[in-house]
């Protein structure tokens, strides 16, 4: 009977999905200018991860922001920034959600922004495409704000959300979000929950609201091949001393096919086929590929991966700088001492790092190679004529990926469905890292990620920039979260 | 009869060659000091070719040294900086030598090197590896100094040299003798002659005489891949973007074997075989390998070349710089926009610039590129999905070689046989290039090398060096090309 009482007290029984978007959106078109002016005050208050006092001063607004709406509210401190931590209880509710943000936010450069002050948010253009430009704009300060006004919205409505709601706000996701993991052990308590949303990250190109069940995880490794102790001339000794860059060239060219696809034995390993579900799930996704080519300048993609959303069910093997000696100004005739590649590797939930990079090595063993952990000796200069150093650049990340058919993820979707009349975007993975992982792996709970903003915001480079309308439609998706 | 006369007085038919070196060893070892005085005197001189003030003072100081020893001697203006010229005749003489050396030196750091001032020469070291540390005491003043010390040495011993002798002091190929050639149409009366002799460069480790019959050429080019735009997310779009850094791999390792060969289709067009001769003479070279990888720390040279007289006899494809986005604390995980390689090509006499860059151009159209001469714009970017660019960077200079049967080159080797009681190292081409070849073709006589200071000279680096030794012996060397 309580239970009945409850449901019916926030309106679970009695207020049709369908209609809430409608609800919401009335709600936010009569608040939208205090909803923007919360969110420019928010904005105001610079926050790079290293700013320690500005970030103080960003928990302390964000704990006021989350009590002013009865949530209980508190700062936690952690060994590095500090999270803001807040709960509000629905009586019977039976399912705990984890929302998670954060309020940090990347470095600024200002002089490479059209406004003087990226903490002071200037709005630009009319209409539809109306934009506030500031840091953090969209990465991650909006879904904040969203988040907070959805719950205003449903409370107006006389609604309230039919989850209990835990929001944990991060302080330092910008520089790794490293003081997460170990805060767990300390609030394990206040972090219960039966599935974490996370809040952030641009959404679908098409508009749409936008579920993914995963990330790439990342593993960065450089490879140096060695060649002769320091470079020599390049006329009095070429054909004849082997040049490290030719050979690093060949060594690269015998890991991928002309087709994009990794050579490395068992590189893909565990991945696919994928079942019938998960095709018709990635199938579904909206293709702007052309648009997203013509935007590049990109004739053709990877003959081996035509389709976006098949290539990131993959690991990657991707080179993301080469050098050796001089290219330009100081290029001098020399054959060069080495030749190195910066190397990414993206990595999916069957291909933990570990393994991968054990393939690349056994790989480049069997091109004839002598690995080494450290520049080569003299002697073992003269011991191996072919040597190369393989090094883990850092620690990597992991992937993580909840299954589609999980139950909490499936009612994220029907939410959505059922508020928007079609199933949302569905990502089976996104394809860039989010340092959160190990977060998502330590806590044990399914988690989801709903990007809210819009996904040409200019993220971690200048002129950050958050779509207004983008914005105030993303208040009705996190509503529909709420109401799941 | 007066030729009779001519020969007699000039000793030519009554002194034998054999004793030659006896001769003047016996007035170096008393005029040693006086010899390393004069050099000291000319090192102090500083000659960096863009000083333009101490260019002057060096020519003037130079025009002394050759009218003391009753040469015709004057500066000869140039679009540039001054060349020295000396002459002098002997009666009857059938030949004419035109000596060249280079008066003008390398730029210095002095802050790298063990003195402070590289243009006050400091000895070091005792007995017969004792040296003079100075900028330009190798590179090419010690030549100059013995050249007059051996016309001065033949006269002492009542000796004309039996050719006659024009020298032409360059004083700017270290800033590549631009203005050589254009001297020409003026001085062409001056330069009129039989061989040309060049005394410059390093003589062969093993210390004996060398003669070099030519120099390899050099033409340099930067070959770029293009990618998107500009850098995508590795993350979002890795697997589906195409790599350029990966192509360029593919495209380099695409041009040569494993062993080392090139394989652009013609790359080797009419160089080889060799004649039996021609292989007399490579093989003759004393072989200082093992040496010299242990020196440099490799420990197997190219398999296609594994001897390094052959090794040079070929034309090269080497790599001398590599460039993608940033390796090392600027990393991004991205897909790059471009990736580039600067090569350069050295060249041999069958093998002209023009005819390599145009294989090479059409191997790179075989990988299915298409080649653009700027960087592709939009439309260009959507229309070829493999993009490059093959830019010659700069303008080449041609390789040169006198043929190993040339009568006067002959005579050169006869002489030095002769009078060292062996013959010579001989050397079908230097493996590097010498900024004097195009001086040489336009000259339209033939020209051989005769590098006659210590091989570990330090040459363009901090601390040069001269070894005094081999210093005063390169002083019978040209005493015996004075009198062959």
């Amino acid at each position: 009977m309580r239970l009945v009482t409850a449901l019916l007290l926030s309106g679970a029984l009695v207020f049709p999905q369908a209609d809430l978007r409608a609800t919401v959106s009335a709600w936010v078109d009569a608040h939208r200018l205090a909803v923007i002016d919360e969110l420019r005050g928010l904005l105001a208050i610079p926050n790079v991860a290293a700013d320690t006092p500005n970030i103080r001063r960003n928990a302390e607004h964000l704990r006021e922001m989350m009590a002013k709406r009865g949530l209980a509210a508190e700062i936690l401190e952690t060994t590095g920034n500090p999270l803001v931590y807040g709960t509000l209880n629905t009586p019977g509710a039976r399912r705990t959600i984890l929302f998670y943000c954060h309020y940090d936010g990347q470095p600024v450069d200002p002089t490479k922004w059209r406004q003087p002050d990226p903490f002071t948010p200037v709005i630009r253009g009319d209409g539809p495409d109306a934009r506030m430009f500031a840091r953090s704009a969209s990465d991650d300060k909006a879904p904040i704000v969203a988040l907070l006004a959805a719950l205003d919205a449903l409370r107006t409505a006389g609604l309230a959300p039919t989850s209990n709601v835990e929001i944990i706000l991060d302080g330092e996701e910008e520089a790794g979000s490293v003081s997460l993991v170990p805060a767990i052990a300390r609030y394990r308590d206040r972090l219960r929950a039966d599935l974490m949303i996370i809040l952030d990250g641009p959404g679908h190109s098409s508009g749409r609201p936008t579920v993914a069940f995963g990330a790439r995880g990342i593993a960065t490794v450089n490879l140096t091949v060695y060649g002769p102790k320091s470079g020599v001339h390049s006329g009095n000794y070429g054909n004849w001393i082997p040049n490290p860059a030719m050979r690093l060239a060949a060594l690269l060219a015998s890991m991928k096919g002309d087709d994009g696809r990794v050579l490395v034995t068992g590189y893909y390993d565990g991945v696919g086929p994928f079942s019938a579900e998960e095709r018709v799930m990635i199938d579904a996704v909206p293709d702007d590929s052309d648009r997203m080519l013509r935007t590049f300048g990109v004739a053709e993609p990877e003959k081996a991966f035509p389709k976006l959303q098949y290539a990131i069910q993959y690991p990657t093997l991707n080179i993301r700088g080469l050098a050796s000696s001089f290219v330009g100004a100081g290029a001098r005739t020399i054959i060069p001492d080495r030749a190195t590649a910066a190397l990414d590797l993206r990595l999916v939930k069957e291909t933990p790092p570990d393994d991968l990079v054990a393939k690349l090595r056994a790989h480049i063993e069997k091109q004839g190679y002598h690995l080494v952990d450290r520049d080569p000796d003299d002697e073992t200069h003269m011991k191996y004529s072919k040597l190369a150093r393989l090094e883990v650049d850092g620690p990597p990340t992991n992937a993580f990926r909840t299954p589609v058919s999980d139950p909490q993820a499936r009612a994220v979707v029907a939410s959505l469905t059922r508020t928007f009349g079609q199933p949302p975007v569905q990502l089976r993975t996104l394809g860039g890292t989010v340092p959160i992982a190990p977060f998502i792996e330590a806590l044990g709970f399914p988690a989801v990620t709903v990007p809210t903003v819009n996904f040409d915001n200019n993220q971690h480079e200048e002129n950050e920039n958050l779509r207004i309308a983008t914005f105030l439609d993303s208040i009705s998706v996190i509503a529909a979260l709420l109401r799941m």
